[in-house]
């Protein structure tokens, strides 16, 4: 009998199981161009609707890794960790916790992806980084990883093609928001890098695209389930992400902020959270108890180490490794800054996470529709968090813009996103939840 | 705000009720080749599981016709009724229906189809008389239909393109069986035509697209419905499709049948049927009662005025009216016949419809893939009815085929698709019942 696409179709379309063997070949099919995008986007609708069982999601999965090219890391020594974000607002973690892990003993061989939407991406804000590659070859990549214990770097086209084709199709198709086809995605592109541990960022919040905790949880559960059906060690953390994470929401602004934190010169929850997936890791990966990895991650901000391996990885891929000592002699520096001040007095009860993250887009900082510049200069500063205590013309803000009108657009949307009340308001917990078997 | 694709997809997705205007830009934009088919493909697919409010499917249908010609036939004085089947097996009435409705002072204009899958096509099956034309304009086709009282043409491409487009899509997507989607598909090209009166056979049983009467039911009350919409006069018939209508399963074999019932020499379920069209016709268009609209009909039929019409049809078509006195003289005949005998003594209990019209198409009458050829010659008679009395050895049904080793498989085939049984079987009821509101 001849593989016919449509009957794959219809049997999702009917609420039916499908075949490890019709799924490959549905995918496969997809990633070589042999089955059409229209049959793709009805089969995509069909999914969303009636969901993807854990065993078919898993096929999908090891579909999509078998549509191109892995990468195996096997001349590094180290203990390898991965570590990926779902996407927020002010996530700046992956520009601390790789060179923080490299110092602790670890390797970190991250292949990133750009902003998308309100979020920010990684190799973006890397980029603000005058000279700065992320185009590394996965030679180039596993040399740097072996000699300085980390690098960041794109991920390139042969990486599972058919996630590239596959999104692209869902953005266009009101197809995006399913959490076994988020998962897949997700979990396909991990999975086809080797690494002794894989761990996740789950976000949950107005900032996220999970809006709520428990669609995060379940999200988490369904990349561990994926990642324990290809044997492979994974921790899930499920993120507030109701807030910015830390301040800066932008590019250079970002990376000024990264370095900061390697400096050991600010406190807050975003170094709280990048400790807590170091610790994690050396949880796993070392055996080592809770309290002891954690004190040794907060020792490795304080005492320089971490910053070093930072400045390493900065000028191993071509950037200026002075942006460590002096941020902004190295910086693309916005020509326009203007403060914003609180409206009334009282407690900051809420942020609207994902419009401070369209702020910034509209501002250059993102991209408004794919393939749009990004201005590393723009963005803005966001400083207090919830339950903080307010005063009526207090800065809250910092806008950093191409131009005053453009500034004084992005003020008056920061002012409607925030929500101040006379009640004191309970900040939410930082971490939610960790997710996935341990060793 | 400028229109985007996407929304209508993830409105109807979710489950929400579509306005006019954002379903009118998505088909109107489809039609235009501004949507791409992925999108289209993803609207289908959420309709198909979520349904259609009959407004939306009012509102698609508008759409539909709105994308391309309509056709008024206002130099036509006599009263016009159009007639469209939901597609069977020996599902003949069209031949003899319009030069009987012609012969009772009415007028047929039939925009026909070709065969799809199992079921004939009006159009295959008059392209079997050599010479025959079905490619009529608008002006022909209003010039005949004055001057005979009745022509059978091909649809232009002009006419409710979006239509053409959505069932191809429709077809390769899995999405084809969704009651308002063939509701809106059947029902534009109908409303696109200017008549006082349209009838539907909307078919029901093993040998149709609608396997029960009540899905047949729900079908034509969707069209009932899209005729009241636009204020349109129309009248739903479900019939029975649980085992063919007429003998003939072909296109020459056809057209010999229908010569026979418009001489007057055939009796049963075909001709019984034509009858109760024709005089529903008389009954809501001349406010004839049903017992003198069906006298006349039979009349038409017995008295040679319905052949006579038929005649000159086929001669202003092109075509050789001989065909009417002596069928094969002027129809291609198949080279092999072979007689198929029942297995075994007992009543026809059933009868596998689909596959006799999947026997018929594998000889060469049908399409097994859109383009495929037809031969005319080729098909099947199928004589015997559920509820007869059969001895073993009594010859059932002739296989017309273009050679030995085709009417082999296809006569065993035939042995295997009826049921006999020893007790006695009932015979289905010709029509279930009439849907759509008097006059």
């Amino acid at each position: 009998m001849e593989f016919d696409p449509r009957d794959v179709v219809a049997r999702k379309r009917d609420g039916v199981e499908l075949s490890a063997g019709e799924l490959r070949a549905f995918i496969l099919g997809y990633a070589s161009g042999e089955i059409p995008d229209y049959q793709a986007a009805a089969f995509l609708m069909a999914a969303y609707l009636n969901g993807l069982t854990a065993k078919e999601t898993a096929e999908i999965t090891t579909a999509m890794i078998d549509s191109g090219d892995t990468i195996s890391l096997g001349r590094i020594r180290r203990p390898k960790v991965d570590k990926h974000s779902t996407g927020g607002v002010s996530d700046g973690v992956t520009l601390v916790f790789a060179p923080l892990a490299a110092a602790l003993g670890l390797a970190v061989a991250k292949l990133s992806g750009r902003g998308r939407g309100h979020t920010g991406g990684t190799l973006d804000k890397l980029e603000s980084i005058p000279g700065l590659r992320t185009d590394l070859s996965p030679e180039e990549l596993e040399r740097q990883v072996e000699e300085v214990g980390c690098a960041v770097a794109s991920q390139s086209k042969d990486l599972v093609p058919a996630d590239g084709a596959l999104y692209a199709l869902r953005d266009a198709t009101a197809t995006v928001a399913s959490i076994p086809l988020i998962a897949a995605s997700v979990m396909s592109k991990k999975l086809a890098v080797e690494s002794d541990l894989i761990l996740l960022d789950v976000k949950a919040g107005s900032g996220a695209f999970m809006k709520t905790a428990r669609a995060a949880e379940e999200l988490a559960m369904a990349c561990v389930g994926l990642a324990e059906h290809r044997g492979r060690a994974c921790r899930a953390a499920v993120t507030d992400m109701s807030q910015p994470l830390g301040s800066a929401i932008g590019n250079a602004l970002d990376v000024a902020e990264a370095v900061m934190l390697l400096r050991g010169d600010e406190r807050g929850r975003l170094r709280e959270l990048t400790v807590a997936f170091a610790a994690e890791a050396l949880e796993q990966l070392e055996e080592r108890d809770s309290s002891a990895a954690r004190a040794a991650a907060e020792r490795s901000l304080d005492d320089g180490t971490a910053a070093e391996r930072f400045a390493r990885m900065i000028e191993a891929q071509g950037g200026d490794p002075r942006v460590l000592e002096d941020p902004w002699s190295v910086l693309p520096a916005a020509p326009v800054r203007v403060e914003v001040v609180a409206r009334g007095e009282g407690f900051l009860a809420a942020v609207e996470g994902e419009e401070l993250g369209r702020i910034a887009a509209t501002l250059g900082a993102g991209r408004i529709k794919k393939g749009d510049p990004i201005d590393h200069a723009v963005g803005l500063e966001f400083r207090p968090k919830i339950g903080d205590r307010l005063e009526a013309g207090e800065p809250v803000a910092t806008v950093h813009a191409r131009d005053e009108s453009a500034a004084e657009a992005a003020s008056e949307r920061v002012r409607r996103a925030v929500t101040i009340t006379p009640d004191p308001a309970t900040p939410p917990p930082l971490v939610f939840g960790w997710h996935g078997g341990r060793r």
